[in-house]
């Protein structure tokens, strides 16, 4: 396929762009990339976000970033991680919880403190570097959910450990954003940090722990009684949206609380629910890699000072998670800490809000901003390969053994 | 469920809203009014659609219609008639065409006439009233094909002619509209129009008639050799897209590329495909259709001569298109015609669009604007029960004999 079904269909502006033109162009670039990665023997996730360069600002110039392509993506990864949480057991994931405190916890300080001194020895101002330290914290742990997702490898410890250890992340980060903006406003507030801090873990704790109790008697009911056609979809839609919603209200990012809802809901809804909703994510997954491409700015290279500065914090943000969290799992040996480690390597929409943020507060230098896009994007695109390094050799379920010999 | 729920995530300005909040409180609504509907023997559409102007600026103002309603709405109604193509069968649609153009002409004609000759009576300019004419033209064919999917009904008789006629109707408004507005801009092109009818009608043709053979080749060659997971329906999204983004290229409302897009991969496509698809739809048509209601405004009451206006419109708008489009499909009988001219009642996007278009040409007063958009709201919501008690007592493939004659 050539370019021009795309092309006849642009008319100049890219403002101007029917729904339905943004629809085919987002979505058919991410599938016609991820086809192509599939058979170069890449993951086909890599397509996808690539698929968002092409498009984006810096190559083609047929879509930029907006408010549509942010719903878009915003609903991909709600979806995604809904999807995630159905795939998985809340029994499991708090028998790990233990490992998953300790990779959440140092896959924060350990990033934290490698932005902070790298920019620091870079000879940036202190803040600067308390915020470029910040952006290194939150994984987006999307990226990851996808490519295990794909391989249908979720049921495995280490994916249990990185889905755990992204919840504790989540909630460090956004603390830590909390206390690194109210710092830089001049305006401390322990007392509501500490608040916040509360209401978030009890609600993960409550919801985790006795979520799919309560859940399950009500979903048995519902079944029975509603009248409307697809009501059990209808209230794990509903279920969904208010976990997410709640979510944000105690503190703590929406896709947790739609990781916590799939996983509450995953015993109780019948078959038909996952399929319908597996409808959904599938539509909407490849907006949200897209998207990350999108953010993606050609200019930056022009500046060779960014250029140096990203070829440093690319590593550093890169290592810096893998050994970090890698750390907090080497009880369970070195295969699935290297796993756990390759897991949390990816970055998204959380480095942009800090960025944002940071900018916002005069405490980020328009430089730093780029190159913190652009560290979220190389690593959003290295970490499907790696994970799928970490997890060679590894049987999926409807893969023969010869099969698995040839990729060996 | 009281409104507590709903009330606590909201925090004031209805612009400040995340995400999720807005997911929550339009689909929460919608499903949970359409639960109560149905008890009380009701279409569970109406309650949709009323869930919207509960939510919307005139009833509890939690919800304003904006980008991100009208984005969610039209990705419904794109999807909807997606589905409805799914299950119907191009060749049965083309038996019937010699009935849908007679009730799509008759269907715009008469309509166009009785509220031209209406305004023109009440004293109004000539202009203003041309533009009321082309308002009450389109069906707005969602809510028709919504009521029919939800009781199974899309392979009556009825329903294809009505499915048919929706193209045609489809056509000549958007035609009329073109023509009407460059009247009022005074510059018209009759070649122009010439030249977009032919293509309009060549595309339609085309597709509907070899479309189907097309595809078939292609989704069986494409279902073996692809790489990526459910490349099927990734390749059925991609073939949606294109075909509403060149149906709006030649002339034609993207909703008529997307039916014409699952007709012509309903035989071709796995039963999978049709289960994600339909996953998709469920979530967002409860969005197309509380955003009707959201455009509902109390304050066109305050204005008396509004009001009565509106008792008047509102009776021709809907007797208008019973008689004409019934008159087009009474060679099939009179309980097919009601059928058909019940089924053609619902207005909805069109007329906002002839409104907005009249009122920036300065064609319209923004008392005639107001009116068409409450006749729009109160026929999509008078339009289910006419079409369930036009349908009255046939079995739906779920239905024993005996339920039905509890309905009697």
């Amino acid at each position: 396929m050539t370019h021009l079904p795309f092309a006849l269909l642009l008319s100049g502006d890219p403002e101007a762009l029917s729904l339905a033109v943004r629809l085919l162009i987002i979505f058919g670039s991410a599938k016609l990339l991820a086809e192509l990665c599939e058979r170069l023997g890449q993951p086909g996730i890599i397509g996808e976000i690539l698929a968002g360069v092409l498009i984006g600002p810096s190559v083609l110039g047929w879509v930029q970033p907006d408010a549509f392509t942010h719903t878009m993506a915003s609903l991909g990864v709600l979806f995604l991680l809904f999807r995630v949480g159905l795939e998985v057991e809340a029994e499991e994931l708090i028998k790990l919880g233990g490992t998953a405190v300790a990779v959440g916890v140092l896959g924060v300080v350990i990033p934290f403190l490698a932005g902070f001194v790298f920019y620091w020895l870079a000879g940036r101002e202190q803040m600067e570097a308390v915020f470029l330290g910040t952006a290194l914290t939150a994984t987006s742990v999307g990226i990851t959910a996808q490519v295990l997702a794909a391989r249908k490898l979720l049921h495995r410890t280490a994916a249990k450990i990185i889905l755990g250890a992204a919840i504790i992340d989540d909630i460090l980060a956004l603390l830590l954003l909390g206390g690194v903006s109210s710092i830089a406003n001049g305006t401390v507030n322990v007392g509501e940090i500490a608040l916040t801090t509360l209401f978030a873990v009890g609600f993960i704790v409550i919801v985790a722990r006795w979520g799919h109790q309560a859940v399950g008697e009500v979903t048995r009911r519902i079944g029975g009684q509603m009248q409307s056609g697809e009501a059990e979809f209808a209230f794990a839609m509903v279920f969904l949206f208010a976990l997410a919603a709640l979510s944000e209200k105690v503190g703590v990012a929406a896709i947790i609380g739609a990781f916590l809802a799939g996983m509450a809901i995953s015993k109780s809804v019948p078959p038909r629910v996952h399929d319908l909703a597996h409808g959904v994510t599938e539509l909407l997954v490849p907006f949200f890699l897209a998207e990350i491409g999108l953010h993606f700015r050609l200019e930056v290279f022009q500046d060779s000072r960014v250029v140096i500065l990203a070829l440093i914090l690319i590593p550093v943000a890169i290592l810096s998670k893998l050994f970090g969290c890698g750390l907090g799992a080497l009880r369970h040996g070195k295969v699935i800490a290297t796993r756990v480690g390759a897991g949390m390597i990816p970055r998204g929409e959380f480095c942009m809000v800090v960025a944002q943020t940071g900018l916002a507060l005069g405490a980020l230098k328009a430089d730093t901003y780029a190159m913190i896009v652009l560290m979220a994007v190389v690593a959003a695109t290295i970490a499907p390969p790696m994970l799928h390094w970490a997890f060679r050799g590894v049987l999926r379920p409807d893969e023969t053994l010869a099969e698995v010999r040839t990729i060996w």
